[in-house]
């Protein structure tokens, strides 16, 4: 071979048309694991990463596995900086940070995925119950669309801004609605035991998620306020045409990563589990990361992945959904990058079905 | 200070009058952790471990945690020899195994604790459908106390053998027991969505507790199977005066010890959760190892104790029960010290407030 | 029995002489353990715990597992207000903070066992070196007693304080010190490759000790500057009676509890491992906590326990000793008890062989 | 877009000259990581895959994690079956099996990477001493290109067979061969702290690699006796120029992937440790998975990837250089398809710096 290819450019497979990419709150762990990911899709550059971090630090001293593979700096930029070294934003961001930068990063004509809670729900009161906070760009919210792309959105090539959805609510979701959407189980009475790793707590130092609080312990937390659940009943409302209220329970896994969700719904008429997972299998069949299985799904066979695993039982009376994901990609940076190829225009699972 | 006393009779701070002790099935998790409890149990000395292994290796060669602290040895023992060096027989045996010895102990003289499931249920023929084997010693079971010291057991003085509650088991039925029985909640619809740590699946290798398998993977296993459905049937069905058939699930969770049960029931009438801890705090009010607490149980709070913690939360129409053991203490070895306390007539906490 | 004993007594198993102890720092690690371990000790009422913490929360809301065992709150005391309520105090409070409290605590009549780094050292300029602060109390820190009791500590019954040993410190020099003191390896050289798990780090909220950064993580740390070091090298001079300055490098392990010290050092003459086995046993002959053992130690085995398992291992013109302790018990709490009870005139291991 | 290109094929990227690989051996946790790689490799199809296990199960059942990935059986076929499926045979057998079917596979006209010890070593008497087998293919042993690409590797381009190194002596060598060659370091009285996770141990069930004995435990093990102690010696022997035998102590620490080599050398005349830093850096220049790092490395910035993280610290007299690797990939199965890319022309990174 006469020319010679650096292993960077090699391994990045450079090619003519990439767009630019920034992400707002660069030194959480979704912001790594959206690093990650588009360190290995060929149609990206990242262009800028921004946060309050004093210092400028370069994101390898920030995440040390990104050593010698990405040369850049967290900087302080106001959004309108950041709109301008790139064509899309991921916005990273905690909820109330993400609605004050996000209209400028708009106006100033980024596009933006934004995987806080601030434009996930259709309601600026919920938001507020839930939240604590008055929402102050409450219309867009309304406006803006869910990404959860194996719902269907139509929309997305067009739109300028997506709300990322919630980890839980991700793992959730996938596994009814295809039930529910069919009628085959019934909207009310749903129970939902939501099990993830102590990463989806983020990085942000915090006595309950110091290594010896959680090593060997498990528990549940925020029983009945979790701030997912107007989400999952928003979504799944919509899909089952009725008003949907989850009994919603998350519990602290001692693991890193990985949620799994087990779901305890009452079937309606007679579907047996087999034709239950035939009709999973069937609304999930153009569907690249969903897997429904035979088996019981493990968390640890969807680490690092964008896979949703899933499959279900009956026993006495119940059929029992077990959906698992990777609480950092499928729950979040993952889906994030599956927002934003199909804003961009390119095949849903580009860059994604490397990430393992 | 004229007398010497050594070290090891200081610690074990020997009395008059011990009973003498011996445990079959000497290698697993559950016999180590007797072990542990009842040497430093004031009224017993143990004087004989059996175990299946070749060359009757020391029980600090099987069991390293125990070097210096016991020089027993485990030795090939029958039933009847095991007697003779024995009052009482902790009998750790896999189910099968132990219904072939018990006999055999209670005809030599010895009274037996039996932690395996061969004595827990009341019908043979239960018994067959869940462990697909016919029971050979069936008049007896259906006639052995169940050792659930907590639910008021009758008898355990005079008793000779006494079944030991599954860990799953105990942990499910603490929590709800209160409840059932003064008729707060419905008897029909309970799910438990149960959690342990790996030592529950026992020490025999086998691939799926394997560290590399476990670690990072959390799953549920078993699903409508597990054997501990009917022995959580059965007693609830009694405490409540009404059938109950749970929706049991357990799940495998990356951690060495601990269970903790989340349970979904349906109030009955307007009782707030309030009223619910309250009858639980009156239900359990003399009892040593149970706390209801307010907050949401940990299982590293119970770790190598006999405490169940439990609570409960009200949310959208569920009372949502939380209880929590170690699985290889309260769910094992130490409700089996319990119940020995109860049959030798030693208060029932000997030995026990110590542990942990 | 027609004399009612509540079950807190019996387990308290009250005797007439119990002398009253405090806590300093109670709502950290170190302190739950002491309280462990005391509330075991049958000569023993732990009459008062202090911190900064707001609000004077009882002491169950700071440490879950203490629920129903101690009915204490943690009050911000002054040291002189400690010492009337107690005859003894543990100080556990950070270095620099207890060298503060100490000299208030004696003057008003405790007697102290210090478990910070405060007084450990003989010269507070190397004090001041490693720590970097000045010391206040310099000629009291030269002359306090270093409490390694295994090393054959004199004139413990009469001290009014004692420096109670560092984790990595204890568990390197149990294992080395019979060695040095009968020359049998050389005094120079000496490495010390060092493992501890999280918890050795406290409860501070820090983003090193976080889980998502500790689990399935392994790295070095603070080579060439732990402050163990200068003490590591202070005790092992006195030991072997020629100046040792050893290479420590302190490794942080994806685990809660337990050291292991890997110790690479030179034989001198033609001493075999059987026969450094053998100076181990001798040298710790009388010694209730030290168990030299054939096997390679894990720390697992001593994990809640206040032992240190050792053993020895010749390779290649090395040898190799390995000790392993649990770091909260006999790195700390369970040490800092076997202080107090030669301080106060009881066995040694008064308490101490039950806390596992 | 009008061409229909299925989630698959473009996940694949399909292109026209790809070589047809096959897996020797393929349950175990290397083989899964080897697939993982080659599912996302550029020029690999692969073809075949070979294990023992009864009924030819779906490589789906046996590895869950890639469901819906790879449509191949395990079957259970000669070596010469193999050869004619495949171009290229990945041989993960145990010891002694490989060297069985390595001739035959040759033979048969397949090229092979050897990933067991069959191929390691130069003189079947030192294999005989250290595994315990006569040799039964010796001369071409003797004759086998040892693939650590780092070293500058000659030959691989022809070669049939290259044996791939062992995850310690891999992680170890890397971090010491620029200072040994360069004369930097002695070779006499290399000591090797190395530390794995449990994936190392295999995934055949095993007492010692249970959960719920690895977990919250740390030891060493094989001290004096470990099988990859002969191959550092073989290797640094010949990268010094003179007679190296290592002390090397190997530990099993609690998480799944990982190494960690902390190697305390004695430095020769006046380096300082920027001046061995630098020659690290020089010597690995060229070279895309040797980081050398300011930083103390940790596993977890190497895990899933192929990369080797290393730095060297100086303190009292030794160097202490540390590196980490993840063992599956790095360790194995990684370094075997930079083995593979080399011997079949392709850029030694192709389809690697996108696994993690």
């Amino acid at each position: 071979m006469a020319v010679t290819v650096s292993v960077w450019d090699m391994g990045r497979m450079i090619m003519a048309d990439r767009v630019r990419v920034a992400i707002l709150g660069a030194t959480g762990y979704t912001a790594l694991e959206l690093i990650r990911i588009l360190l290995n899709h060929p149609r990206v550059t990242l262009t800028a990463l921004s946060s309050r971090r004093e210092g400028q630090p370069a994101i390898a001293e920030v995440h040390p596995s990104l050593h010698g593979r990405l040369d850049l700096r967290c900087e302080r930029l106001s959004p309108s900086e950041v709109a301008k070294r790139a064509d899309f934003v991921f916005c990273a961001l905690p909820h109330g940070a993400s609605m004050a930068a996000v209209p400028e990063l708009l106006a100033a004509g980024a596009r933006v995925v934004d995987l806080s809670a601030d434009y996930r729900l259709d309601d600026p009161a919920v938001y507020q119950t839930w939240y604590g906070l008055q929402h102050t760009d409450g219309d867009r919210m309304a406006a803006t669309l869910y990404g959860l792309p194996e719902l269907g959105v139509k929309g997305l090539p067009d739109a300028d801004l997506v709300a990322n959805p919630g980890c839980y609510t991700s793992t959730s979701i996938l596994g009814l609605a295809p039930l529910l959407s069919r009628g085959m189980i019934e909207p009310s009475g749903i129970i939902i035991d939501a099990k993830s790793g102590v990463s989806g707590a983020g990085r942000v130092p915090k006595l309950e998620t110091l290594y010896a609080e959680c090593n060997e312990s498990l528990s549940a937390y925020a029983v009945g306020g979790h701030r997912h659940t107007p989400e999952i009943d928003q979504v799944l409302t919509a899909v089952a045409g009725a008003p949907v209220e989850v009994v919603f329970t998350p519990h602290l896994v001692p693991m890193h990563r990985g949620i799994l969700c087990t779901m305890y719904v009452r079937p309606r008429g007679e579907y047996t589990a087999e034709q239950m997972l035939e009709a999973m299998q069937e609304f999930y069949a153009e569907r690249p990361f969903i897997r429904v299985v035979d088996h019981l799904p493990r968390t640890i066979d969807v680490s690092g992945t964008n896979y949703c695993d899933m499959t279900i039982r009956h026993n006495r009376g119940y059929a029992i959904v077990f959906s698992a994901t990777d609480n950092l990609v499928k729950g979040a940076a993952g889906v994030a990058v599956q927002n934003f190829n199909l804003m961009a225009g390119f095949p849903e699972a580009t860059g994604l079905l490397w990430a393992n």
